[in-house]
């Protein structure tokens, strides 16, 4: 490896501009800017790179990015999950540097993509190109599949694997993101919740009329408040019928990794201008919640006047988006079911429901040789101790490769806290980078040998 | 009378001519368009009419045009409450003349204040000038009080009648608003109910959060939801303490009164397209429940992301708008603080109650006689029987004048069921204008010999 890690240093500069070069090329998924040039630049990076690469169309979406690369050393494969689009740079002002300009200062590249997902993907790009150049081959089947819509919810992945589960087939995924924490310690994230989105919307007359009339006219927006606190009571828990029944507890290894978990909870809420979370929650308990527990959240309610001052009208309308953050063998299709079920026999047939996009929990178990191997790898790069999440409090296709694909999967990276991800100024250091790419490396390198 | 009644005939062209004019005038209280320009024009027609007019300007408010003429036959005054402002003209495009051009079409005055309230005013500043030009003098001492904040619900009016009680005090009062229904009678109000006007609001961490923080983040769009859930139930049952401890049933005569109210709910529905009323209310019942049963209407609700689809935020904010309708002796101030403990004890001081603006409830009993006698001057005029409202649906500010003043007051006027008050088109037929004139001298004839 040494030979590997000397090439690594040796190309710095160029691997730095490979990155520089994708960053330039703007590729917002929600407006679609830059989408297909991305993808072309992608392709020819893999190609540069020494890949087998394709673009493959997606029908309705954004293209997907395949490339390979073989080995003869091992029959193992291992596949990257990354995406080439970003969020949309708004609000613009706010930047330093022109959000697409990866411009260099203090030894980080700032631009939108720099950290996610971009530096990961060229980051694991260059540690394949280090074993192509150094030894004409890598230590195990590589496989990367990146596509242009993860920034939007992944609308048309689950299609896209259907058709190409064979051309996707590997013994294990790194997923797109991770990084150190402010400690330096690696974090791999070895599970996603799954998340369901449903809009509720209720109808009373058929126009606004003055509230004098309400001892007769029906009020949508009472009627959905009693719907949703029908769903959910003041002490949070979550009331339809089997919303809980295959929720598991987190077992002894999983709150073991969550107490080596760092959780610097008081920066957390003085940043968020609170008191307390939720319920006094605090330390292992609170970490626990946040990664193990079910949510249903309001993320919009809207009906009638909302100006200034008073209004005495009486609305038509009201609706209410939520989103049910749902853990493992909790499936987004059965807790839709069950809430249409809950509305209806709770007396709100009123209440439509509109399912506007699901996601299924994914979590590779903690035990998986999978898990030990990319904690090695780390660990020898970074020379701290891996802090391994169970699971996360986002969500993700990731089942997709854990569950239809059935490969474990860990989610590992070269970020750090202060990247600011779909924010302003998202950069990535240099050093961190470069040490991203070691740590690409000395993972495939562990897997070929595994 | 029958001078009186040949003198409105013989004048009748001139009579409409001013009512024209003084729709050509705007005079939008929302946005003070015409307000000065307009009080100035009632008091040129006061004088014109040979009242003692004044203008008396308001403190942070909209002048008040008051005019006064006394009688030598009668000891006894009638006070008359109008408002010269009306509400904006919007939509514009819908109408089918310009909202202040006053056009005659069909034998219909078409302009915003056609109706409501100019053409009640001018209807009984004309009956006036009849008993001056006929009689030389009324048959009883008559006031004028003319507000210009009506339709932005009359926010300094209680601090003019606090300063202004000994110029307004009188025997009787007669209110804006009132006409026929669709079966030609004429309709009599004897009451308004209190309003009460607040804001809850509800506040989370400092700025959105993205909503896989929900285990931990509080939620204000769920905190308002239990609130507001706490304040109302599904069967529509007010919960707050103390809330229906004032009501009263409507007493056998006003269940009578009811009764002979013609109540056309079929076209109300279906001009709502609604199947039923709430709690599949109909008949007697509707009516009964529309005028006597107090309520709290949710006039708005925002909160989180509105737009289309969904977005896993979590929002940092969220509030509602709540109007409550009082009856009698439901004390706005009262219920106000009964809102407050109620929240404070189901443990929802976190939430922020705004009181936005507060009317007391009034009504005038059916058997005083001041009720009798318009309603035999109506029923003179119409030759139908007068269909007395015990009270109405709406609110206004009639408390300042029944329970400050201590006067009787009734409300009763020119306009009918198709006049499109606060909408595109209003309007007012010539002849019910005239018949308004002949309804208002009549009323005042017998007033000064009752």
């Amino acid at each position: 490896m040494e030979e590997i890690y000397s090439y690594i240093k040796e190309n710095s500069g160029r691997f730095v501009e490979n990155l520089v070069e994708l960053i330039k090329q703007p590729s917002v998924a929600a407006t679609g800017e830059g989408i297909g040039e991305c993808a072309e630049k992608v392709k020819e990076l893999m190609e540069k790179v020494g890949l087998e690469a394709k673009i493959i169309p997606e029908k309705d979406g954004n293209p997907v990015v395949y490339g390979e690369v073989k080995s003869t050393r091992s029959d193992r494969t291992l596949l990257f999950y990354n995406h080439y689009d970003v969020q949309p740079p708004d609000p613009i002002e706010e930047w330093i540097h022109s959000p697409f300009s990866g411009k260099i200062e203090d030894s980080k590249i700032y631009g939108r993509g720099a950290s996610d997902n971009k530096g990961n993907l060229v980051s694991r790009l260059m540690a394949v190109e280090a074993f192509l150049k150094v030894l004409g081959e890598p230590p195990a089947n590589i496989k990367f599949v990146v596509e242009g819509e993860e920034e939007i919810g992944s609308p048309h992945l689950a299609q896209f694997i259907k058709e190409h589960s064979t051309l996707l087939s590997a013994d294990a995924c790194i997923w797109e993101f991770g990084g150190i924490n402010r400690r330096g310690n690696p974090c791999l994230y070895l599970g996603l919740k799954g998340v369901l989105s449903v809009e509720l919307q209720a109808e009373g007359a058929k126009r606004d009329v003055h509230s004098a009339n309400a001892p007769l006219i029906p009020n949508p927006a009472w009627r959905l408040i009693w719907a949703l606190n029908s769903i959910k009571n003041e002490r949070d828990e979550i009331l339809i019928e089997g919303f809980y029944e295959r929720v598991e507890e987190p077992s002894a290894e999983e709150i073991k990794c969550l107490e080596e978990i760092p959780f610097e909870e008081e920066e957390e809420k003085r940043s968020l201008g609170l008191k307390e979370f939720l319920h006094n929650l605090t330390g292992l308990e609170a970490l626990k919640a946040l990664l193990f527990n079910p949510t249903c959240t309001i993320n919009g309610f809207h009906s009638g006047y909302g100006g200034p001052g008073a209004k005495t009208v009486l609305p038509c309308k009201a609706f209410a988006k939520l989103d049910f953050r749902l853990v493992p063998k909790q499936m987004p299709d059965e807790i839709f079911e069950k809430l249409k079920l809950h509305l209806k026999n709770r007396g709100f047939s009123d209440i439509k429901i509109i399912k506007y996009g699901s996601t299924e929990p994914a979590k590779t178990p903690i035990n998986h040789p999978f898990v030990h191997l990319v904690a090695s790898a780390a660990e020898k790069v970074y020379g701290r101790k891996a802090v391994i999440y169970p699971t996360s409090a986002g969500s993700g296709p990731m089942h997709l490769f854990r569950n239809w694909l059935n490969m474990p999967v860990v989610s590992a990276g070269c970020s750090y806290p202060e990247a600011k991800a779909h924010a302003p100024n998202e950069n990535l250091p240099i050093e961190l980078y470069l040490k991203g790419i070691e740590f690409m490396a000395t993972l495939i390198e562990e897997f070929g040998s595994s």
